[in-house]
């Protein structure tokens, strides 16, 4: 239960983490917030948007946060419980390449934009495939104890920019508390995203959230921890199976840059995507698994796709 | 529907890869092979066995490989598909700390053995813990075509010890083929294992395995490619949840030693187990993933522990 409840607008966003702002709210341990987050461009990336926006897009814009909230209670070295009520998407989506940023920026020069369709419970995409809808939130963070201005991109021990496919609805995150009243951010809402999100974009959405806050003075932790209530898996999948790739060798980011290359070469000549088209399909519904990191001194990273992204 | 059946007996073995070695069997494309594989210590570990039998281990005689199998009409660019039928375990298996081995050696110095009864569908731990059963083989792979003797332990382009959770009955593998015949090798089953084999060891168990191999010469590839056609996730653990620790940094390994002491010290604080009890239940159950790869300087890697180990 909510001892209360608060709304935060969609205008209340920062760019960057800094501990010397003026909180956008204060609320007491156990308020519910609800929450409008923007998508992650900041409305750059409209419905009739091109590639044009990509090439042109003022990444200091890219990834507000909205906050930070200040929870009464919370002192450095606390732990913030961020229970995730429930999520609410917009209607429509963008999946990016922006030169210079993803996995594979080597293969994948030119700036390339899709808009998604979000009204219906799968995504349609290019060659037949689409992607089930399953909310989530890149960003969700405690503000960084040391002074300054901390790019909204990278996450750090408090958290941020994790972008975790499966804190979704339903999901608590646990949060190191560095600054007085722990000075909560989230942002960053994607319809569908996988674990690696490779090409640098999930499919970037609005999103309204109710979130409830919990000072945990029991708790001490080093990195964010979460709890996960729902299957991991969906059904569709389950029943279709997966096609998966594999890299080897003593670098997992190599490993899993071969891997990501194996499955794009297969989407291309298996389904007639284009290798841009393959590798943002791949950002948005690739899972990165490590297969074993003890064998010394070769790593396995598994790459898993989905077959029923095809209704196969 | 198999040409014919061949059968390879526990004593086909062979220590490391080479192409100079005789077949142990000679079979057309598209035949299934019945193995005996044994377990991976090559029976210096039974069931009466202490944390003696890991310190005096030899480990030259770790790892064998049943093989290799020569199968007709495979040629060096061609792929070696191994459709994995079926697998049944032996009564027994095991889990080991190795000193110097496995994720955290520098954390766990000391021997230690663990014996699992595997007559049920669970397999009990300490604790209250205990494992399902989900069989799968560590070793699946071609010789390398390099000339000389390569050991066991790390994979290789052609596979090997890949030891992937995820091949199991029911999957098919693809291997990238470099010499005359493939000179297939399959062995180290598993089981249970989690994504990564943490701790350097899955349920260590005997196996009998039916496969069959048939060769591909309309496919070519640079690492080994997987079919995986069962749930990647049990009923239970979709019903119970996750307990997921992270680790955030620019380096992946150190992410999952980070995500993985994490949990160990969970397990320690809420379960009452013993550390090295801990780690290596996360090396039979605990999964790593990579939650993203884009975020630089910073990833994040996920360690998911499922509820259901502890009944809840």
């Amino acid at each position: 239960m909510a001892l209360t409840s608060y709304h935060l607008p969609l205008q209340a966003v920062q760019f960057g983490w800094s501990n010397a702002r003026e909180p956008v709210l204060v609320v007491p341990s156990g308020a519910e917030i609800h929450v409008e987050v923007g998508e992650c461009s900041n409305g750059q990336i409209v419905p009739g948007s091109t590639a044009e926006a990509i090439r042109t897009i003022d990444f200091a814009r890219v990834d507000p946060i909205t906050g930070p909230v200040f929870v009464e209670g919370a002192h450095a070295g606390d732990v913030l419980q961020v229970d995730l009520l429930d999520m609410k998407l917009g209607p429509y989506g963008w999946s990016a390449n922006y030169p210079g940023e993803g996995l594979l920026p080597e293969d994948f020069a030119e700036a390339w934009l899709y808009v998604w369709d979000l009204t219906g419970s799968r995504a349609p995409f290019v060659g037949g495939a689409s992607v089930p809808i399953e909310p989530m939130l890149g960003i969700v963070g405690c503000t960084p104890s040391e002074p300054g201005v901390h790019g909204s991109i990278p996450p750090r021990r408090t958290g941020g920019n994790m972008d975790v496919k499966h804190v979704g609805p339903g999901s608590t995150v646990y949060l190191p508390v560095e600054v007085e009243g722990a000075l909560l951010g989230i942002g960053d809402p994607h319809a569908a995203q996988g674990d690696g999100e490779v090409g640098g974009s999930g499919i970037e959405a609005s999103m309204d959230v109710v979130a409830r806050l919990t000072v945990r003075h029991d708790m001490t932790l080093t990195f964010p921890e979460y709890e996960v209530r729902r299957p991991l898996e969906r059904a569709s999948s389950a029943a279709a199976g997966y096609y998966v790739t594999t890299g080897i060798g003593p670098d997992l980011v190599e490993n899993s840059k071969a891997a990501v290359r194996a499955m794009i070469a297969r989407l291309v000549r298996t389904r007639g995507l284009e290798p841009v088209e393959a590798y943002e399909l791949c950002s948005v519904a690739l899972d990165l698994k490590i297969s074993e990191i003890v064998d010394h001194p070769n790593f396995v990273v598994s790459a898993f796709l989905p077959n029923d992204l095809f209704g196969d």
